[in-house]
C-alpha cells in the first residue's frame, strides 16, 4: 500500500475494483478541482479457500478500510457481463459483501463501466490497463516506482479518480486531442 | 410473519431463500431431535426502484432479524443457475449483502443446493414447492392458515429444516416409502 496524508478539510472518494481472488482499493482527497493520491492496494484472497471465508475477509477488510480512511462516498467498477453464469454469481457476492461494507458505514456508492472510466481518464474507450494507468500516474504526480504490483489496484484509482471527474464535471487535460494524438507524441510507451 | 415463542436451551436455526425481489426469511428452534417454527415471512423488495436502496434494505432487514432472534446457524438456499449472467450478478449481490449482515453478527453460513432441500424433506429431488411445503406444514405442525402466501418464505424454511435434519442426522420419518408411496396414500393432495 502506497499512502499519503489527509487534509481535513479535503472530500475522500474510495475507489473499489471488486474480484473475487483480488480486490484493488484506492483512496484520493479532493479539494475543488484537484485530487491527490492517498492511498491505494490490494485485499489479496487467493489463499482464502473456503468461500465465507473469503467473504467475510471481504466485509471486514472493506470495513476496516471505511473506518480508516472515512471516504465521503464509494466509487466501484462495474465488471464485464462476458463470464459464466457461476463465477458472475461469486463475483456478485464478493461485490455484496462489499456494498454491505460500505452501506454499514452509510457511505454512498456509485458505479462505472470499465468504457466510461478509461474513457473519462484517457479519452478513449478502448485504452488498454497500462494506458488508463500510466494516464492516472501522470494526472496524480505518482512516482513509477510508487506504482502498485496489481492492475487492481490501479483499476480502483481510475473508479475513484473517474467519480472525482464526473463530480467536479472536469475534462482530461486537453494535453492531446486524442489518444492517436498522445500515442504519437509518446511513442516510447507504445510497446 | 407467523411467531411463536422461542425457549431459553434451544438452538436456533435462520433459513434465507435470497432473491432480488423477494427474500424470504424463516426461524427454526431446535431441541435435541425436535424443531418448531418460530418465525417466517418475507422481505418484499418489490417497490424499491434503487438497486443500492434494495441491497441496503436487504442488509439492514437481515441484520434486523438477526438481531431480534439471535439465530446460532444461518442455511440458504443456493441458486440454480439457469438464469443468464447480469441477473446472476444481480442475485449474487443480494445474496453477498445477505451474508454480509450473516458475517457482521458472526452467524456461521451452510449452503443447501434446491435438490438436497427437496431430497432431505421430501425423499424426492424432483418434489414441487408446494409439495415441500406441505410436507413441513406437517413435519412442523403449522395450520393451514398459518402458511404463508410467498412460496419464499417456505423455501426458507426448508433449508433451515433441511439444516436441521442434516445436523441431527435425523431421516424423514418413514412413513412413505417413497414420493409415490406418499401420493397413493395421499389422493386427496393431488391436484
Amino acid at each position: 500500500m502506497i499512502q499519503s496524508g489527509i487534509q481535513c478539510d479535503e472530500r475522500i472518494i474510495m475507489g473499489i475494483d471488486p474480484g473475487t481472488n483480488i480486490m484493488g482499493y484506492a483512496f484520493i482527497g479532493v479539494n475543488g478541482n484537484r485530487a491527490h493520491l492517498i492511498a491505494m492496494g490490494v485485499i489479496d484472497l487467493r489463499k482464502c479457500k473456503d468461500a465465507y471465508m473469503k467473504l467475510g475477509e471481504i466485509f471486514h477488510r472493506v470495513q476496516g478500510l471505511i473506518a480508516s480512511f472515512l471516504p465521503d462516498e464509494l466509487a466501484i467498477e462495474a465488471p464485464f457481463f462476458g463470464k459464466n453464469v457461476q463465477s458472475m454469481l461469486k463475483l456478485g457476492r464478493a461485490q455484496g459483501v462489499a456494498i454491505a461494507a460500505a452501506i454499514s458505514r452509510e457511505v454512498p456508492i456509485h458505479e462505472y463501466a470499465p468504457l466510461k472510466i478509461k474513457m473519462a481518464i484517457t479519452g478513449n474507450g478502448s485504452a488498454s490497463k497500462e494506458q488508463v494507468a500510466d494516464m492516472l500516474r501522470r494526472m496524480l504526480n505518482i512516482s513509477e516506482k510508487d506504482m502498485p504490483q496489481f492492475a487492481d489496484a490501479t483499476d480502483a484509482l481510475g473508479a475513484a479518480f473517474c467519480h472525482f471527474l464526473q463530480r467536479n464535471d472536469i475534462k482530461t487535460p486537453k494535453k492531446y486531442s486524442s489518444w492517436t494524438d498522445f500515442v504519437s507524441k509518446n511513442s516510447d510507451k507504445v510497446v
